[in-house]
């Protein structure tokens, strides 16, 4: 398996470097015929783009995104789609500095251990820039899932920002869209406002808690044992630039639960089997239940930071390192659409999977 | 991609149901010349064994272990390992309620709901059972790692169990193997095994938090983007039964830290470089730093409990249901062995990975 | 991708060695609810099981198969089908020239290079033994492929032993089974014992040309461009012991056709297409036509005889070699069964990743 | 496993279509530090391009590929490199024709009845211009190849075009780039010549055989059982547009063979074993010995001819097509650089497995 690829029939490879000319998504295994043209990828792209407000980096970048194959009259062929994002804002600065130094936190030291060699620009090819691709991959996703499982929705939105949690009483979907944060809870985007606000003025960042739900996910998909739809959403969020953790459904705190509260009982319904509750977050047996599929994950703070830090630099010197530059004071913000496209991608490849496998046959519960 | 298979260079594919006549691992892409026999596998297979105190279940499996091929005059020839291990415990009992009616936060609904059908016969395919298999590949993994990096270690151990958490200050690597629980703080052993009499005799059951350390690891294994160290520890862990949550380094914690905070800061040391802290787990922008790599994760309470819950069966008809039987109160208890296990598995996939893409060459830090 | 596997969704997992306890096949992706028992295996493995007639191996196997798992009341579950062969015939005898010297045109120095250490008992896995793990395999696909495109056949016959060809025109579906050469010609098979009576008593050996015809085939299924149905089905022909070439259709002799000669014309029939000719071997830029598919395939002569090659010791002593034992004059006598469930392999596979992808669409001609 | 990719370790993704605004190729697992620039690749796909004798297509395309990731100062980084290849010369021409009725001997009616609809500019996806990113590919894989394995040189020529195969006898190695088909035979090329000018203008085409040889390949490449050296080297020519037959060593002749003529029989010479022949074509049992590795493939006549040929329409109706346009009137001389290029791919990716699994470590022959 190749290391820069996710997916099993729904397949992406991701490649570029923050400063190259351009970064992009090699998407292959789309089903064939499915509406699609570039307006509809740059949507999503548009809520992940740097410089929208105030809260994230101020690097100008249009994040324009081409369809170079895999399309024919408005549909996709069933080849290769190749995704291009031209870098436009690549500053010829210096990066003497991060060249010598190795940022702590950051990915530096341990692309130098490995490779021998780096690309310091801007990260090169750790640095987050590389979530546009996903997200443009993401959309083609969710234009499959709009053709092969309507009334599916995918929605990311920021339950914690440093040690603020939003107030699940006041959670509304209508709120997400409407605060730079996507909170649900409005008083909560207001409280984190200040917090990023104060932390910039110090040179600081926070991390952050995302939370993404599909919904309307049809049952049957996922398949034991590794290839487990929480498994595979599991290395999909944790391969996001600075996610540290990944819960599904109660997530760390089904630890304390018992095995009574933790039980969603089952009722029938008109159209088939109800839970009472969903603390397995949809998801039974790696396989999911027909209920919201519901994902966590942590991002760590950003770690290029306007203080000082005390570090080695490639001769093994000793030395201070401030990270200059426009950097996002709490890059967990643009990590929910991002966290919303992968869950996108690894929905539509559990559907072709099952597909594949069963034929989508769906063992009937009741008459 | 196989879908019961894990890993990339060194292939685990599990095999077997609960209650068939044996369950096993075959194992592909282990280096030849390691030194390979039962006895070794069986060490780590006796630390899963069921039965073994009044805290697991009481089903009585000796886990015999047979290496069936790959093997020739005591060392591994590079060829497939066929590990088998017979099941002997099959009682000839009755499983006409669990076949018919479907247990809360079980597979049973999800894989009828998949397949059509299911074997129904001790969880069959989902059932823990499986993770007797994981521990056996895990010992393969770990042999290799003793030839090809001396010094690795890899440690599980409980952390929490219900809401009581271990307290950091008494953490003694001595004590974990002195306790029923893998327990680093024996305190809190003794406060376990009374929370769990109690829940025993109340037909209930309680999740835990397992870590997995792994120290001495080279620095430079991991590869970006999608084969990340950490996102296959992740997928490694979520593809275990049961877990819902995993995390590395500080994991979901790290959202409540600043930037300053989280900076694991570098200094030149004798023999490279040494990091002040460990927020990151070991591991920088999916590549190992050198550091310990330590993972997390929440394993639910077991959903087979004796008290009654509300469910429906195939027919859709309303019931309760009880799981009668000899299930483990904490299941978490045997998935510490799992834990490690896995991270063997992956560690080594991914020092064959790095050997096979870099040569191991390893950037200098230093002169 | 592990290299002891092949397939994309029904996934083949083959181990052991020629005199190991047991060889055997793990087979995973096979769709739940196919009728299946070891009976049906076993009768596609006694068309490969040695010592039938004077014209095999005189080795004593039963190859007598046991499904370990993936099954539930005669039907698959969906899960891992674990199919074991015991090895009975394990002559304790001295293995000493072999294990020191090297045949000439056998796998024992590539193995020795490669991995430094072999298992030199019968071949160890470079034994045409592993392609019983195939035959069983096979039948596990042809099952499926019973259940999933009803009508399909696959068939294989021998059309070339030595210099000696069938003549097409005395083509007789109906004597394959009926000579011990899989002779669709009986007049061929007639030479062939011929032949082979006389190389046998001059301790020589002879190739042989397998076609595997598989007919009724969907459109539709392959794809481009690296998994197409014709470059799958070229790397499962080659992966078969002995095998030196493989041809689609009219293969090598494409070569010499003009493409006037070469365009399998097109009609318009009741039911679809109809093709006037089938020099394509009903393949398509990587995808079936629905015509039949032709694969032939070019095993070449055992390379363990009774007459004495020059070779080399592994302490590079130049010596003599004759490979005493019950060897195949032919080995291609029994490749016959194993191109057949090689095919039925290939082709399920294909069936299954066509319908993951396009649900099975068909795309219509004709009103 | 993605269908529009081969390789385990070095991976290659080719994509894009024939009349689009570019195709590419994203390669994953090059080894890092590497010295590459878009020149090196260019000299290899400058042998590929159209246009440049009248033996080959008139299409006037530069061919001119752009690295757009992957590189820093001259150097690979061992992330993902991206190339791009803009398509210059897409006649706005009327596809009316080929957009209704299937071409005989195309892939036109299989990408139909696949996928529901089909890019019918140029042949889309089907187009051997997808041929152009593999040659690309295969330059990166040489470069990589030049500093692990110093020495080894791919060199591929056509060894028969129609009916006419070279005289052995007169075998040049300086030869091969002297005529425009790649013919190690000047007498053959003359005769060639005469061929192919009277196929033109009668509006026909001619097929064509490859060989491939690879020398001072390491022995140890390639690995049991279905990732053989030479099972992948099938599946690498067989994907190559128009094969229909892959040979390895003496191929299809093998089975006229008799076992002693077949052995290679080993001497020991003063750097290791010495073969007094090459049947096998320097692969055995899956691995190779050392020798020169040798592969054929034999390549269809083009199915794109001026001569009239029936068929049917979309709609069902038969008419007769005949394709316009400016195509290679023999396909294979244009394929003899792709040859060369897959063979690059495949031996640099067993190069690097082999690395990965066994250290590269190599069994010892001698003291």
């Amino acid at each position: 398996m190749s290391l820069n690829t996710f997916g099993h029939l729904f397949r992406v490879t991701t490649w570029g470097e923050s400063h190259g000319p351009a970064i992009g998504a090699t998407v292959d295994g789309c089903p064939p015929g499915v509406a699609l043209d570039a307006a509809m990828l740059q949507h999503w792209l548009d809520q992940r783009k740097p410089g929208q407000n105030k809260y994230t980096t101020q690097r100008q970048e249009a994040d324009q995104v081409e369809i170079l194959s895999g399309l024919h009259e408005g549909v996709t062929t069933g080849t290769p789609i190749q995704l291009l994002i031209r870098n436009t804002d690549q500053r010829s600065k210096d990066y003497g500095d991060i060249a010598e130094a190795f940022r702590p936190g950051h990915a530096d030291i341990t692309y130098h251990l490995k490779y021998g060699l780096r690309d310091p620009r801007g990260g090169g090819r750790s640095s987050a820039r590389e979530t546009a691709s996903r997200v443009a991959a993401g959309g083609v996703a969710r234009a499959a899932l709009a053709a092969l499982a309507p009334g599916l929705t995918i929605t990311g939105y920021m339950v914690q920002m440093g040690g603020h949690a939003i107030d699940r009483a006041r959670f509304d979907w209508g709120q997400i869209a409407q605060n730079p944060f996507w909170s649900p809870d409005a008083a909560a985007a207001v409280e984190w406002a200040e917090t990023l606000d104060a932390l910039r003025k110090s040179g600081n960042s926070v991390g952050a808690v995302i939370e993404v739900v599909a919904r309307s996910v049809p049952p049957g998909l996922g398949a034991p044992i590794y290839g487990k739809l929480d498994s595979d959403l599991a290395s999909a969020m944790m391969s996001v630039n600075a996610v540290k953790g990944v819960e599904i459904g109660d997530g760390m705190a089904a630890a304390a639960l018992t095995g009574i509260d933790n039980a969603d009982e089952i009722d029938m319904g008109p159209d088939g089997p109800e839970f009472r509750t969903n603390h397995a977050g949809g998801i039974l047996g790696g396989i999911s239940t027909g209920q919201d599929i519901v994902v966590r994950f942590a991002v760590k703070p950003t770690s290029s930071i306007l203080t000082p830090r005390q570090t080695i630099t490639r001769s093994g010197t000793s030395t201070e390192i401030v990270t200059k530059g426009r950097h996002d004071p709490c890059v967990g913000i643009r990590a929910v659409p991002v966290g919303a496209a992968m869950m996108a991608c690894v929905i539509l490849d559990h559907l072709l999977l099952d597909r594949g496998q069963t034929g989508g046959l769906r063992g009937k519960i009741g008459r």
